[in-house]
C-alpha cells in the first residue's frame, strides 16, 4: 500500500482554503498512485482559534468542507481531522473516507492540550484499530495521539500530535517517542496565534518502523506531500538526522514566525527603531532577511543622552543592511512636553523625563512613520527586560509583534553570531544601555541595572521553574544557586559581597517581576514563543508583591549571621 | 446551634493577610458565642492566582496559614477553603476543624469554571454528609457547589458558589438556586483579576430555608460576619428583596470594583481625559466618586478640530465636579510631528494625521502627567468601540483600566442619567465624535461612523452571542433581525434602504471586528467585567476575516433580488 502524508500549512480560520489544499494534495497524491492520504488533526479549522470555536455557523463551515472532502474521494482512502458536532457537544475528530462515504467510525480524539478542553467534550476513550479492506487484503489502522502507541496490535499507526515548535525539541521529536509498530506521525506547519501567543509549528511529520527508528522524515517548517510504501517500512533502516544547535533551530523558527506572521496579517514594511544595542540589531538583521532590505525602515531618534557611538554604530548597522535609514531627533519634543506640563504647574521628575523619551519615539515617530508607510513597527524586548517590565509602557514595550520576547538576553548575543557580516562588532561589545539619563552613559561602561549573566538565569527560575524568593534564598543558603539556575559559577559572589546585598537586589526584582511587569505584560504586544512558558502563555494577576512566611524566616536567619 | 458565617473580602496572592482577617472573624464569632463559623471557598489563597498555581512555595505557605487556622479552632467549629496537596495533585478543598484537628475529611470540590480545571486536580466526586458531634447532638451537614442541592438528607447544607458578580444576576442570585434544605450560601466580596479579566464579587451570601426561600442575606459588596440559629431557618418566612435595576447593579459593581482594584494597585490619582463627549464625562463623574474630586485630575487636550462646544463642555463638567482642570492643546506638537516626518521625506496622510492627535493626547501628556502626580490615566473606552477597533492603539485605547470597556454605548448613557446633577445636558444631547477632522465636526451634527441604536445590538450579538454575518443575513432575510438583536424596530430599514447597504454595513464592521479589533484589543487594558462576555475574558486570534460558504450563498440570493 502506498501512503501519502501530507505536512500542510494550515491557516487557522479560514476553512475555505485549507479545504482547496487539501483538495489539491488528494489529487496529486492519487495521481501518483497512492492507495491513501493522511491530514492532519484540526486541518480543516487550525487549532488556535479561540472563541471562534464557540461560532456555531463557523463549526457547520467546517463541516460542510468535510463533506467537500468526503465527496472528493474516489479511489483513494482519505484520513483527516476537523471539528464534528453534534446536538449535544463538540469533538476534534478524525475521518477515515473513501469513494464518497466514511469508512470507519469517527475516530474522537482525546485532549492533548488544555486549550482543547475547554471547547471540545472529551469522548473519554474511542481509540481503536480500524479495520478496512484495500486491494482485496484487510489492512489495521490504529491512531495515537501522544508520545507511544497503545497496545493495539495493527498494520499500521497513525500518530496525530500537532504541537508547537519548542527549542528543546529536538529537530524529529524523535527522542520522546516510543513507537512499537510501523507509524506515521503527521503534523503541519506554519504559525498560529491567539492572544498574546504566538506558535510556530515545524511538522515534524516522521515514518518510524517497528523498532522506533525514524526512516523518513519530512524537512521542517516547510510544507510537503510525502509517500512511503506501507511493506517497506520495517525494511528501511535508521535515518541519520542531523545534528543542530540551539541557537540554530531558534532562528530558524523565530526567522519562519516572523514571516508567516506578517504574511498573515498582510503586512511587508517594518519600522524599527535602533538604539546602536544588541536587540534592535538582531531585529533589525532578522526583518532585513525576512522581508528584505527595501523594506525596512530604520529609525534613530536620539534626544541629548544618546552618545555619538551609538549614533554611529546604527548607522553603521544601516549602511552593512542596505536600508532606508531616518534620524528623528526627539530632544525638542521632549522639551515641548515638559514645558506644556510646567506652565500647568505639573513638576516633572528626572525619571519621569526618561519614559517620556521612551514614549515620545514609540507612539510618536514610529508609530506615526508606520501607519504613514503602511506597515507595522516592531517590539524589541528580550524575556529578561519583559521579566520585570524594564521597559516604558507605549514606548519601547510597543510594537505588533515581539519577536524576541522569549530569548533570554544571552540567547539575543547567540543570534548576534548569526549576522556577524551585518552586525558591528561595537554593538556586540558596548555596555547594554537605555541611554536615557547621564547615569547610562555607554563611553563611560554605563548601562542598564540589569547584570544580566545573572539576572538572566534568576529570572529564567522565576518564569520557567516557577521559583519564587523562598526557592532561591534556600539554594542560596545552600551554596546550590549557580548550578541549580544555571548561571557562571562565582557570579553572585562577585555581584554581590553580602547576603544583605543578595537580598536587596532579589527582593527588588521579584517585586518588579510582580507588580509593574505584570500591569506592562498585560498590555504588551504578542510575544512569538520558542518555549512553552513564553509570556503570552503566562496567566498572571495584579495583585501586588507576596513573600512567604518561610521566606522571612529564611531572611531573618541570613541576616542575622 | 449557632452558626457565623463570614462574607470576607479577600485578597488573592495574600494568604498572610487573609489569614489574619480569618483568625480575627473566628475570634470576634466565638466571643458571640457561635459553635460554628463558616468562611468562602480559597478563602486564603483566593481564586484568580493564574500561574501563581504552580508555585510550590506559594501552594505550601497557603498550607502553613491553613494550620494556623486550624490551630486556632478552640471550641468553635471552623469550616473554610483552602487549597490542598499531595505529592501528585493540587486540590481546591473545604476543610472542616475544631479544636486544633480536622474533624472530617477535606471535602475536594469538583469544577465550577474553566479556569480552577487547568490548576487543580479533578477528584471527580467526593462530596457527602459530613457528620460531627456538638452539645451530644450529631449534626450532618453537607456541602454542595452549585445552584442545588445534591439529595442526600442533610440539617444542613453549605453552599459554596463564589462567582463574580454579573448584572444579569438577580442581587442576591436567589432566583437561580432550587434548594431543599436549610442552607447557608458563602461568598466573598472583593476585586479579582487576571490578564485582562477584573471581576468584582458581590458576596451573594445568604440563609435558605427548605422551601427554598431566602430568609437572611448579607448587604452585597461589604464584607460582613453575619450569625444565624441553625434551628431557627425553617421557622423564619421569605425575606421581601428588594428590586433594583440593572442600571443600578451596574454602577454599584462599577463604583466597587474601581475602588477596589484602585485600592489593590496603591493608585489614588487618577488622571482623565475629558473631550467634551458621554464617556469621558462618565468616567470623570465615576472617578470622583471613587478618590474624590480633590484626586481627580480632568485635562482637555484641543487640537484645532475641537469645537468650542465641547470645549466649554469639558470646562462646564470640570467646574460641576470641583476637579482639577487642565487644558493642553496638541496642535503644535501635531504639527512638529507631521514636519518631522515630512523631512524625513515621509508623506502624512490625513487618516495618519488623525491618529497622531490621538497617541500625542494619550502617550504623550496623559501618560507624562499622571507619571509627574503620581497616579494613573484610565482609558474610557465602550464595548461597541472596542468591539470594532474605533481607537487609536496607544491613543484613546491606552491606560490602566477600561471601567466602561464592558458596557455597549446605550448603558453609558444609562449610567450618565445617575449622574444628572453633574454632566452637563449638552454632553448627554451631543453627536458622538472624536473630533479627529473635519469630517466630525459636532456644530454640524457630524460625528462617528457608528450608528449606536442599531450598532450597540449588532455588536452584542457578534459578541455576547457568537454571531457570525450568516446568522445575521438570515434573520435580516426573515425579517427577525430586530427582534431578535433587541434593537428598536424599524432602524434597519431606515438606516440601510437597500440589501446592499447593509450588507457593505455588515462585511465592514465584521472585519473591523476579526482583524483591526483583535489586534489592538490584544494590546488594550484590563477591562471591569459585568458580564461573562466581557473582551478580557475573551480568547481570540488574529486571523484575518471569514466568511462562511452559507453566509456568500446568502448574499448572492438577496442581490440577486
Amino acid at each position: 500500500m502506498k501512503i501519502a502524508y501530507a505536512q500542510m500549512k494550515i491557516a487557522a480560520g479560514h476553512p475555505d482554503l485549507n479545504t482547496k489544499k487539501i483538495l489539491q494534495f488528494i489529487n496529486e497524491a492519487r495521481s501518483q498512485g497512492a492507495d491513501m492520504i493522511i491530514f492532519p488533526e484540526l486541518a480543516i479549522s487550525g487549532q488556535m482559534l479561540g472563541d471562534t470555536f464557540w461560532e456555531e455557523s463557523f463549526m457547520r463551515d467546517c463541516e460542510l468542507c468535510g463533506e467537500e472532502i468526503i465527496e472528493a474521494s474516489d479511489n483513494i482512502t482519505v484520513i483527516f481531522g476537523n471539528v464534528s458536532l453534534n446536538w449535544l457537544e463538540k469533538f476534534n475528530a478524525i475521518f477515515v473516507v473513501r469513494d464518497g462515504k466514511l469508512i470507519a467510525a469517527p475516530v474522537l480524539k482525546t485532549f492533548l492540550s488544555r486549550e482543547e478542553e475547554k471547547y471540545f467534550y472529551d469522548p473519554t476513550n474511542t481509540i481503536s484499530a480500524t479495520k478496512f479492506k484495500l486491494n482485496e487484503k484487510i489492512y489495521r489502522v490504529a491512531f495515537s495521539f501522544d508520545a507511544e502507541n497503545p497496545h493495539n496490535e495493527a498494520d499500521l499507526y497513525i500518530n496525530f500530535t500537532d504541537s508547537q515548535f519548542e527549542s528543546i525539541k529536538s529537530i524529529s521529536h524523535e527522542t520522546y517517542y516510543e513507537f512499537a509498530h510501523p507509524t506515521i506521525k503527521i503534523g503541519s506547519v506554519g504559525v498560529q496565534n491567539m492572544s498574546k501567543k504566538i506558535y510556530t509549528f515545524d511538522g515534524g511529520s516522521a515514518v518510524f518502523n517497528s523498532r522506533g527508528e525514524v526512516v523518513q522524515i519530512a524537512e521542517p517548517f516547510a510544507e510537503s506531500l510525502n509517500f512511503i510504501e506501507l511493506d517497506e517500512i520495517d525494511k528501511m533502516p535508521a535515518l541519520k538526522l542531523p545534528e543542530v544547535s540551539e541557537a540554530d533551530k531558534i532562528y530558524r523558527a523565530i526567522h519562519y514566525g516572523v514571516k508567516e506572521f506578517l504574511s498573515q496579517i498582510g503586512m511587508s514594511k517594518v519600522v524599527i527603531g535602533v538604539s546602536g544595542g544588541i536587540d534592535s540589531a538582531v531585529a533589525a538583521a532578522l526583518y532585513v532577511q525576512v522581508v528584505g532590505a527595501e523594506n525596512v525602515y530604520l529609525v534613530n531618534m536620539p534626544s541629548k543622552f544618546n552618545s555619538s557611538t551609538t549614533k554611529n554604530l546604527s548607522e553603521q548597522l544601516a549602511k552593512n543592511l542596505g536600508c532606508k535609514y531616518f534620524v528623528v531627533p526627539i530632544q525638542e519634543s521632549v522639551d515641548w512636553t515638559v514645558k506644556q506640563l510646567e506652565s500647568a504647574q505639573i513638576e516633572v521628575s528626572d525619571f519621569v523625563k526618561e519614559n517620556i523619551q521612551a514614549r515620545d519615539r514609540s507612539s510618536r515617530i514610529l508609530a506615526a512613520i508606520a501607519a504613514s508607510v503602511g506597515g507595522v513597527f516592531t517590539c524589541n524586548a528580550n524575556k529578561a527586560e519583559s521579566t520585570v517590565g524594564y521597559a516604558t509602557l507605549y514606548g519601547d514595550s510597543a510594537g505588533f509583534l515581539s519577536a524576541l520576547a522569549d530569548l533570554w538576553k544571552f540567547q539575543v548575543y547567540d543570534l548576534a553570531r548569526f549576522k556577524r557580516e551585518v552586525i558591528p562588532q561595537g554593538i556586540i561589545d558596548i555596555v547594554p544601555s537605555a541611554e536615557l539619563s547621564t547615569a547610562q552613559n555607554v563611553d563611560e561602561g554605563k548601562g542598564d541595572p540589569l547584570r544580566y549573566p545573572y539576572h538572566d538565569y534568576l529570572f529564567r527560575a522565576f518564569v520557567e521553574e516557577n521559583l519564587t524568593p523562598e526557592d532561591i534564598l534556600k539554594l542560596y543558603t545552600s551554596g546550590e544557586l549557580e548550578k541549580e539556575i544555571g548561571c557562571e559559577a562565582g557570579l553572585v559572589e562577585k555581584y554581590f559581597p553580602t547576603a544583605q546585598a543578595f537580598i536587596a537586589d532579589l527582593e527588588r526584582w521579584w517585586k518588579q517581576f510582580t507588580v509593574m511587569g505584570v500591569a506592562k505584560r498585560i498590555q504588551s504586544p504578542p510575544i512569538l514563543a520558542v518555549t512553552n512558558s513564553s509570556f503570552g502563555a503566562r496567566q498572571e494577576s495584579q495583585n501586588g508583591v507576596h513573600f512567604t512566611k518561610k521566606y522571612f524566616e529564611l531572611k531573618d536567619k541570613l541576616l542575622a549571621k
